[in-house]
């Protein structure tokens, strides 16, 4: 298998199942189940967006597959878009909803609204 | 396996590389690669955000599990959080970079910096 | 004039185009127009917005007045109210469009929109 | 006076204390203040935020001025800067603080972390 970057997978698939136990253990052990109400989760989820927003935000366009980005600025937007999912992961535990099956249920959904046709279309999948 | 909130998991196990996968191949068939550079996609996600935080916005807090949500709220619920999820997954993807792995590193770091001590701390994943 | 939290105003009322100004003459005498562009200008003030959240992030429900928060505490909020204010202006202002302006047409349009009624309705702007 | 973008200017000054004025009273005589505490306007304010976005989104680099836009665009961006503005506004205002005065205050500090040198920098406020 490979990503849209044509880099060969040979790592282990991570399910969101797995995040979200590991995640609910993670808060569990630390006494943080009382900081974890659906509010707090979704400002943090804005505040790891803003982390997220700011290693792009003084880079103009930039080209898929970041062909000249250093390993370190690599492993630096590899944590804040984790740092995104884990939150949205927790959020979505919290809240007593099943994130994968839903966000299996919405690609079905976007499937339906936007059916593929021959020419280009413009591209949303809200 | 249960949720945070006990309800009981009959759904199938979905990963990040089948989102990953399904959503490369929604784009391809509809001719949507053209648009989805990271900082479109970027925008794309904080658009998303906005609309997650629209559904709590008026609701000051909002107890664990949703207890007074109606199934259609709640169904709008996922399908905001599936949304965010779908571009934060494409993100990662047309950066090249494997999100699953990169959240596990990050669940390993946090556990690090974070370790379990008796006393309660206080909660945050960065 | 008092704010509504009944604090007495001393302070010189500020303008939006006079922080209009002083943004443009600050970033053209550092060389940093180049920079400046639309979507750059709102990453960044994406950022901002995730830091204000941060502050917000881990409270719970917070009091107006922020009753119990130490001088310290507000600096910083006031910090990150302002960057988000900076970069909104800043980038209305490369846009070409002038935001006290439409800050007024749309406080207008809302009040068109959201008549005054006897009884309670629900808060938004949009 | 101009703007960034050469547009003469002939509309009023429009103060941040005059916004925050309105806003006061357009929300006390609607019965709103009830909901209008700092968090749930600090995540209206990330719903705008979020509207902001979807404007950009698709577009790819935007040059200043945008040049090529409608006006119908333009007045949609307008809206939404002024969303973004109002809840901001809002926001300081029920927190107890003086957007202006710190938004000016932020500019000084600003200008002594960043002092004007001979050659260009990155450019940020923060």
């Amino acid at each position: 298998m490979e990503n849209s970057y044509g880099s060969s997978r040979k790592s282990k698939d991570v399910s969101l199942q797995e995040l979200r136990d590991r995640l609910a253990e993670f808060a569990e052990v630390r006494g943080w189940d009382q900081y974890h109400s659906p509010r707090n989760l979704l400002l943090a989820l804005v505040g790891e967006v803003g982390e997220l927003s700011e290693i792009f935000q003084w880079k103009g366009e930039v080209a898929r597959g970041l062909p000249n980005w250093s390993s370190d600025d690599k492993e630096h937007l590899e944590e804040e878009l984790s740092d995104v999912l884990l939150y949205l992961v927790r959020l979505a535990d919290v809240c007593g909803l099943d994130l994968g099956q839903a966000a299996l249920t919405k690609i079905v959904k976007n499937a339906r609204k936007y059916p593929i046709l021959n020419q280009t279309q413009t591209s949303t999948f809200n």
